[in-house]
């Protein structure tokens, strides 16, 4: 039978999600953990990998098993095993024609900044940190220039293994909370580093380094080099995939409210499109 | 010359805030990093200490120097010595009659706390958990009870130091967030492990197992023993001192937009008295 599983982690300690020999991996300490609860070999296929230091809050597997198991003897077994800063949420048996990556129709990333003038230390590891003052409409702007289908090679890093750059953009939203900008992304799909290189641009739009119609020109540019560097990976959470109703998959949304501006939003609020 | 710091750490990594031989805390770091900017040693006096694994978002310590140096150079120059998990906020010059300790006219301490059949991932650490569903009306009826000056013997460890455990409680908050839930604790100073105490019979009453007058009996009864089990670290922030306004020292409130329900406040808050 197929089950799918919803995980959160802090990537902090992590070298990403893809189990690689001689380094810990979220996918490694997983698979070992329910390997452990099952009493034989478990492997995972994951919804989106994540990179070193990214946080996933909603990532969902899916996995093949004998396994005859209630939900959340699942997760609650599982999870005896599991290091304490990675956890499984839920549970589902799905369809053998479930796939957690190709049956995605989407996905969504958070990334959370701080902005002051001096760096993070309580919250060092789960936001970025800009010391320049940003401003909310110029970077709204820009980003309204990412709505819709487009080619991302500029937002592209030269490992990205995707067969195509051509990616939906369905929906950013730039959100102030107090010393806190989060940033919500939604699109059919992301490249590697993608999220990281266009919250470059954007801040150097919201800092008044660049025009916000510059962000235009690096869009259509479709080179790395004309863009701005990555961002830091510690303040970006991977929200997780969206699937069609019919698989009857939870959203995982409680962790969501841990961070700023989850629960109600603020009135800086703006969405696109 | 005196000089006042504010102060912010991630607690998981220390063992409380007092220097202690053998172990690292978060004095010790502060002290040493200070040193290695002021090129001489320095000792710090602190508002109110935290024990291993509580964190401080606005800790305030005062220290003599002879260094004249701009109140940022401070800031800049000891956080470039500073682990990333600790941070100084601010620097002000004060009057030599201010003490970190004795001038404080109360402390306010956070205690976050998720809610949820799974384990904190994400945020262990940062959360107490419990697993059980709470209601916010029995814990604010039993919250009442401990308004004003009482005797809290009952929620004091064995290890206070405290000369008395007559205190002044002005403020007790609790608001639901999501998954989260928010205590916010005012009182002219706070005994050993008493916000963790006071915590462990709140969620007796909330989860049902105590009524809310339970409280008053173990306010009134003056022995430990009739209390809960005390709480869990995690979740506790030391939100720091308040002083005279005419000391002219900032609230350091940038990072409690960090926790859940900082910025805005929820539907359900409610205040006492």
């Amino acid at each position: 039978m197929r089950l799918a599983l919803g995980i959160t982690y802090r990537g902090t300690a992590y070298h990403g999600w893809q189990s690689q020999a001689g380094v810990a991996s979220v996918q490694q300490v997983l698979e070992e953990a329910l390997a452990q609860f099952a009493a034989m070999p478990v492997r995972v296929t994951c919804a989106g990998r994540t990179d070193t230091g990214v946080h996933g809050i909603n990532q969902v597997v899916h996995l093949d098993t004998s396994l005859d198991r209630a939900d959340f003897s699942w997760v609650r077994g599982t999870n005896r095993f599991l290091p304490q800063d990675v956890g499984v949420q839920w549970c589902r048996r799905v369809d053998d024609g479930f796939h957690a990556r190709f049956s995605a129709r989407a996905r969504r990333y958070a990334y959370v900044l701080r902005e002051s003038p001096v760096r993070p230390a309580l919250e060092s590891g789960f936001v970025g940190w800009v010391f320049r003052p940003l401003e909310a409409s110029g970077m709204r702007e820009a980003a309204a220039h990412l709505i819709g289908e487009h080619d991302f090679s500029s937002f592209r890093s030269a490992d990205c293994q995707a067969r195509s750059p051509v990616k939906q953009m369905h929906e950013i939203r730039i959100e102030r909370h107090g010393a806190f900008w989060r940033f919500d992304f939604e699109a059919s799909a992301f490249l590697h580093h993608m999220v990281r290189n266009l919250m470059g641009c954007l801040v150097a739009v919201g800092s008044g380094a660049r025009e916000p119609g510059w962000m235009r020109e690096v869009l259509t540019a479709r080179d790395r080099d004309v863009a701005a560097p990555t961002f830091a990976p510690d303040g970006l959470y991977f929200l997780g995939p969206r699937y069609d109703a019919c698989h009857g998959l939870p959203d995982g949304a409680a962790a969501h409210d841990w961070l700023p501006g989850s629960v109600t939003a603020g009135d800086s609020a703006a969405t696109f499109p």
